[in-house]
């Protein structure tokens, strides 16, 4: 597209959305502050059970996949920082480490850490790890977790993301409340090692790599586990980690209203935990996701700054850089959607119990086509214009191939 | 079967259970003890939205739904308490109805109330009752609530069943953190209109009959509501109310975790809130809830007394009477199988990570032919050896229909 | 919007589809030609078994309904026919029927049978009826499918479509291979009741009424049974009669592939057979059923015109004929998307195994924002610029209300 | 248990089957005749995307895999066969490998082909194999079989299953209806490879591990290629290959109907395709397969013999052989309860519409204890009675530790 051509759509976009008294202008702005981090295992292609298909190129460190996301926020400008998994990225030189991410224009997200594998540790995480039915196993996972926690410090993190895959695949396999109970204690041990500027992010997730019981399934779990760790300790939504046909935006909803969404984990899917590009499946419900994630703000019900937002996807046969950005521009759209919802109109139909007319409201936001306005933001920021033309122009996984081997492979995956 | 068959069948089993130290007499002693109740609107025909056929001879009064509920409770002992729906079981002579309910040995279980239909009140509940966008909607429904508890409080019942269906259909339709709001106001309003004897019990179900959102989904909901009501409002477990693939019995262990399981409402189902006879689809699953129940009662969690029982079917095809007598048999065998478990030693096997000996430990109870033990049960009762035997032998169904009328038709439905 | 901006719009979308090669005029051509058949009961409020809200002025006998449909066909432009339900529709006097029809511009789409309920014919379908154990109720069953065609051809139907609700709620009531084979005999000798110009579409659907097995669930046992009714006899798809998650715009491919696509059932739902309305939940599944739709069709898998299509939703909450003009709209937005995609470019990215490309040219098409072509492909044939603001504005359902009273109810339902 | 107590109960069980017109005797027969397969790689440990727990002493070739079945048959004597995966185990000495299979006495079962990994084949499977775009790769996977084949025919197998894993993870990805035909083609020509007295069988699976579309998702699809290929050519179902809420013995029902079901790849699942212990989960589901199995050969639809049987589970936390001997004895136990329903009952009760008559027949039969005729059978055979019992007094594991080591890996994971 010819920026001539970009510059006469967004001319009559906002020629449109004058007409609703909506200004392009700070809708543009807003766009263009949104910023989504990337975690540090997003870089490499990722797999399943039976297999994994080399992409080539990948990062085989944190200096080169702190590379890989600069270049992402350079040509997107709709990333800022790197979500970091320990054991997989602990940093040999956190001064040389700090100075590469300022350099290029990154922060630090969230940390996160790993007791779902064995990785060398003395005691296996076969039976659980926060949750196990034995002391010294729990005890070790503790202390896995307070070692990330000061890896983060020493970079300047301020979150700790606890994805906890403990629970069972037999019925009878796990005492489940006790369980429960072990898991709090644990997380209240941990809690307390944050510094008082961190937050937790407490995930929830009903099966897999447990395939008939988790110890945190749901968002009522993890809900309850929070209320009993402190005011710091929210629950983490990944779009993937849900029964089929739940209402996810609700439980935004609900979770706002307690002011207890910690953040997000941006995926989309089909079937379970597919881990797929966000907005490849279900861009409706991603754009009905912000649509409350917006209200709840706008509401006071929890402030927006006190979301964190992630994309946690797997890159089975696409190139990773090539699909964060699709990610990318996926949710910006359906953000910039969002934000053309005519609340109260939406308010009105909803008191009036016109169930059209509220359907019309959101329908009227998300069919518009909000392409040139996230392009705009994207120019405006200093990003390129069609980031994905950008790469493949380029021929930077070619560049990256070169450089690094068709074998390289990703670490921590 | 012959009464020396049965006698020779149990003094075998008894012995096998000796040799594992267990007492069949305390077991058969427990057994009886357990009573389950039945709803008012269980005597009838269900249906569905496409049709509804009937059985014939179904109770046309609250007279004749304690007729029905008596004699099921006479031959199988296992039930003694009718719980009501309000407004279709108003009693016109208070004192008639609780004297014949003395007579036939059954008491009056939670209440029921019902803002999901419109029966001739001023405002329609079309929009939602209790989460209503109008407050004089929500009043009526308040008001609504708090006459079924008087009319359970003339009878001597001892708690308030709230199945809320309020929801949306479409998004948009509602605004998800007020209706919940709104929903929690309403309810602090009934739940202070208690007795200070009385519980709540407080249903979640997350679709049907809204198709989009409804109000109080999960359990994490009802909790959330319940925590702001006070110590007598608890969590209401349908079996049939849960998205596919939900671990049931964690949900109950996670609630008596929390001392929060109000009771349960038995039915089975294949794909949604199918309502079918509890323990025909998945016994399995019936029996490892059981074990969760005995469990967390065992270990003090939840007292076993606090909690409610109920069957909520719906008979599209079989006779009521012959459908609960199934159901109340199906129950006292998950019941007595779950008894069974050497909790000791599944104990030590969570313990050691032992999840093939576990699996062992439960399949040893579940496999157990405990047919005797709950017939023993029932005749050291007084009740019938074989009640579906019974009823068909004396044709009852012949004689309800010739004495109510081939097209009675239950009220309620 | 007014008219001036509606014609702005459109150019600068017929400027930046001419930069794709994309000719704005044929499209138009195609999205008016598109012409969506409406049953005759979408014209009452629907209900679900736990009550039914009325909606007033409903039609209350078939003139009626021809009256309301004839309206939409007036407003919309993108409906020319109703497709009628025997017995309730059974016309008193064939000729004026017609005439009428004729008047209002609209034709009869495929007859629609009903053996799911009991409305005083001599035997029972509690039990089944096309597959029922007992011949005299297949008999039965069949003569009233007859019946049914004969309905039809007096009125210039060209196809007889059979939902058959027949199945079972527990294990054990039905003999499976033994009701398919009865369903597969009975269904034979319909089929050779018809005319030689009509097809016979056969449904499939999981669950509901029946929750444990459906004669036909899947559209493997629909084609299994066409095949051997004959080439005339086809597989109809209703987007709600699938299990969760399955992948629909697949088994349109694959039907096609067999040239066995008998037409569509539009609705959308989110949890089962939800009848919601078309496009309201999940739109980009709706698009990709119509990308395979244009793509079996282009590659002459199998001829458009052989596939017929209907609405069929039930609307519990909105004004029926509000909800029809919002599905109309969405299925012709979803027609005119799927007609933008780049097939060819698609092809090359699938040849490639260039997964991104393929996302990025599906993606490019559903941004699109084609409104103006769907309003302006209306304008063009005669309809309303807005036909829902027109619908409202001259408060059509007070002067039906007016006319037909608040508690006129639709036969069928 | 005491081999008097043993007699003791296997003397009253048949005294109550008697009773019935049961001779256990004959029942006792068929038990021990009943053999399922074991593949070879379900002697190793599994694991998910996340990772995987070694187990310690896994069988490291080909001949130690045949050792451990080896073992297995002899205590349990529910399993004669292997199934060989290829690569993995393309046996160095043919002739070698065949005198121990004999010495052990275990067969060959169905081989299994594998073209959804690379493993250093020329051309990637990343983006499909026998449905690949590329003729090239297409032709490679067909080859590929066309080995798998040899290398059976000279070990004595008489099948091949080819589970086909290929599919898309986006929409766009791949054409529906080019892959399918492809993958039709490609399998004619394995077809006409085989020998003639070989089958093909040919599974489906709805997702995993492509997350957006399965070339082959449903047994339709698989019949619907099966139908092209010839009369060798039948559908294999597993039972972890199905959408949320599938009736898979409707399909089993369905597929006997055609005599076209191959045979079935025994495991349970919660969630997806979680390949858990057969009847871990859902033991009624299993006895209802069984069920349709015996009665779709008692009633001459399939012949028994013409259907295959294998275990194909992954153990991810139990003792692989320990998980083995769980399933193959839950595979005995759903069999011998199927043997005892009252077949003439339950038609009687299909053909009276006696529901709950035929709930009370399958029950009877599902809850009878079969565990003293499964273990009598054993005993009977020269099996161990208590097999686990055994395996743990004797510290097998224990000795394959010693053996192989505490790495030790099972090739072909």
């Amino acid at each position: 597209m010819s920026i001539q051509f970009h510059e006469k759509t967004l001319a009559l976009l906002a020629e449109q959305l004058a007409e609703k008294a909506i200004d392009s202008t700070q809708l543009i702005s807003k766009i263009a502050q949104f910023q989504i981090a990337v975690p540090s295992w997003a870089l490499g292609a990722g797999g399943t059970r039976f297999g994994r298909f080399s992409i080539g190129g990948e990062p085989r460190n944190l200096e080169e996949k702190l590379e890989d996301i600069g270049l992402l926020a350079k040509i997107t400008k709709r990333t800022d920082a790197v979500s970091l998994h320990i054991p997989w990225d602990i940093p040999q030189d956190v001064e040389a480490v700090k100075q590469q991410a300022v350099s290029l224009g990154i922060g630090f997200d969230a940390m996160n850490s790993n007791t779902f594998q064995d990785y060398g540790q003395p005691l296996s995480y076969k039976m659980g790890s926060l949750s196990s039915a034995d002391s010294a196993t729990r005890k070790q996972a503790i202390e896995h977790n307070l070692q990330v926690i000061e890896v983060g410090k020493s970079l300047g993190s301020k979150g700790l993301t606890v994805w906890l895959a403990d629970g069972s695949n037999f019925p009878g396999q796990v005492h489940f409340r006790k369980a429960l109970q072990w898991t709090t204690e644990s997380l209240k041990k941990i809690y307390s090692g944050m510094p008082s500027n961190w937050k937790l992010l407490l995930e929830y997730k009903p099966y897999e790599p447990n395939f008939y019981h988790t110890v945190i399934p749901d968002w009522g779990t993890s809900a309850l586990i929070c209320r009993q760790l402190g005011e710091r300790a929210k629950v983490l939504v990944d779009l993937g980690h849900h029964l089929p046909n739940t209402n996810i935006e609700q439980i935004v909803a609900t979770l706002m209203h307690q002011n207890m969404l910690a953040g997000f984990h941006f995926n989309d899917s089909k079937y379970g935990d597919d881990d797929l590009s966000t907005g490849s499946i279900k861009p409706y419900q991603l754009f009905l996701i912000f649509c409350e994630l917006i209200g709840g703000s706008a509401d006071g019900a929890q402030a927006w700054d006190s979301i964190s937002w992630m994309i946690d996807a797997s890159h089975n046969v696409k190139d990773p850089m090539e699909d964060l950005i699709q990610a990318l521009e996926a949710i910006s759209q359906a953000y910039a959607k969002a934000l053309l919802v005519d609340r109260k109109k939406l308010t009105q139909c909803q008191n009036d119990g016109d169930v059209v007319g509220a359907q019309e409201v959101l329908q009227a936001a998300f069919l518009t086509d909000v392409r040139a306005l996230v392009r705009e933001a994207r120019i405006q920021s200093g990003g390129e214009a069609e980031p994905l033309a950008f790469y493949r122009n380029e021929k930077i996984r070619e560049k990256l191939i070169a450089k690094r081997g068709k074998n390289a492979q990703a670490s921590g995956l």
